[in-house]
């Protein structure tokens, strides 16, 4: 496999290293991954995460071990516990799926990552053209390069923009329960040097009635067939909220996101993950708690899908060109 | 004074003494209160919060100040200060103002806490008509028995409701940044023996296109004459969303939380407070955070107010039902 570099995943004198995200903001600690046993667990505990990034890690770490001479029968069940490793975004099953295809592990997982990052940069310009000078900028989770290899999907638009000299403001959602925002989209703003607010998930809305939001930008872990789109739990309140306000929204993602197996949201799978997360050090223990870490944003609330391939508005969207355009995208890809 | 000995405030042999809120749900620890300047500071750091709570605490804290013999310059100094101790909630300037005019500090604060207590029962009578069995009913931060000398507003409804033999199920908003959901309606709601589920404020949403919330009951820290009202931060964006799914939303209140002077949401004052509050233990330090405390919800988006005096329909509160409702019932009041 050829070395590679990126903010959150590196490849170096054959050693496959990952930033433990769980540390940031405050420590930048790697982990040196030795088996895809080791790698499931760091994608369940969410050291690493990002619809992008989980699946180029869990390929990149089937290549590694496919180098260390490990049998088809290991790889056989390695794959497949990738693949299971989290059930709602698609780009686990489809990097692993992708490998298996393939001639050469590590050929097609360096392609991958290639890919990603080329496809973010294709994202970020075709999103970036959206964007007004002076817009102020709502985004809930990570979406950046702590989430995909490259610059990001929705962060990436939103670094590109900032870079194109647009004078933009991020407000930042926290995210609970897992404060992604918090801890990650802060972190990589204040780098980028980014003018940024973070806010609690339940102010977006008071923001949005006193005009302060012009735009709500959001990654995507999963999409269907009709333009829904399952993303980070509380995705689908800023999108109600964004409808309310007359608020664009828009939802940012590699077109390999579409999972052409589902028709709408209602056949995307939503994980849910411990009451120990929801509870944070506040609740008492024992306290009952419900935490799906994803919720599912109906294609009638969504201004447009943006794709390294293009973007898509709602009308479109609803118009079924979704299938279309990804028949078309692939056919361009053969 | 008279003793009394409600969930969160108790006078005896002559001391003052408060649950600090600060240390629920792991801690119930009592404050002796022993001058307004402490009773400011307590009010303040929000060992003591809730609306109807911190006017009574005030007031008892005033009279306790006049019985230990407190020049009328130092009471009236301090009474300016309980007054100012936070801006948004009407509760402190009319429980003080009614303490001044009257001709017994004493009397006049056992009477506001004995009036809280039996307005709790009535709007707890009132609202619970409402529920039907077998509902589950969202609400946001604390509106109980540590936010009034009562058993509360929106959390009293809800407590009615089930000692009726109802058999609903509460999901609770934790209420970022200051988590009076996780930390203290849990608490109360464990206690009371109510059966109910905490979720992050950004889940709810998701909760209602799921058709598993049928109403949501919020407290009012302020109620304009239009029926617009400020309260809790994210109340706003949970009557958004529950406006968009249809799902009834009611504000539940004493009628002392009107005040005539502010003819529309716009004219009340958000407090807002410190950024470390946002930031928690998450954030790095010197990230920039906005952290209003309270937001407006217009009554547009409102199904009802709820009063120990009547509830009002949204069609009754824009035909300017709630300044004739308050003019009739300060003069059966009188």
């Amino acid at each position: 496999m050829k070395p590679f570099d990126t903010l959150a995943l590196r490849y170096c004198d054959g050693a496959l290293l990952l930033l433990d995200q769980r540390k940031l903001p405050f420590k930048e600690e790697w982990v040196h991954v030795t088996s895809p046993t080791q790698m499931v667990e760091l994608i369940q505990g969410l050291a690493v995460r990002g619809a992008p990034l989980i699946g180029a890690a869990a390929a990149a770490s089937l290549a590694d071990f496919a180098l260390k001479g490990a049998s088809d029968k290991d790889i056989r069940q390695a794959a497949q516990l990738l693949k299971e490793a989290r059930p709602t975004a698609v780009n686990l099953g489809w990097a692993i799926d992708r490998l298996l295809e393939s001639e050469d592990f590590s050929e097609e997982a360096n392609w991958i990552i290639e890919m990603e990052i080329e496809m973010s940069e294709q994202m970020a310009r075709i999103g970036a053209e959206n964007i007004f000078r002076g817009e102020s900028i709502l985004t809930h989770c990570n979406t950046g390069g702590l989430a995909t290899p490259g610059i990001g999907t929705a962060l990436g638009v939103i670094r590109k923009a900032h870079e194109q000299g647009k004078q933009i403001h991020v407000f930042v959602d926290e995210t609970r329960p897992l404060v992604q925002g918090g801890r990650l989209t802060t972190w990589e703003l204040k780098r980028l040097g980014v003018p940024h607010t973070l806010i609690c998930d339940n102010m977006a809305a008071a923001l949005m009635r006193e005009g302060k939001i012009q735009r709500v930008l959001t990654g995507a872990d999963r999409i269907a067939l009709n333009g829904d789109f399952a993303n980070k739990i509380g995705t689908y309140s800023t999108a109600v909220n964004a409808y309310y306000h007359g608020i664009p929204f828009h939802a940012v993602a590699p077109l390999s996101t579409v999972d052409p197996a589902c028709p709408s949201g209602r056949a995307i799978p939503i994980e849910e993950r411990g009451a120990e997360e929801v509870r944070a050090q506040w609740a008492e223990e024992g306290t009952p708690c419900f935490n799906p870490a994803f919720d599912v944003t109906p294609v009638e609330l969504v201004s447009s899908l943006i794709f390294d391939s293009g973007e898509i508005d709602r009308e479109k969207l609803k118009k079924g060109h979704l299938k279309s355009h990804l028949e078309r995208s692939a056919r361009i890809m053969q």
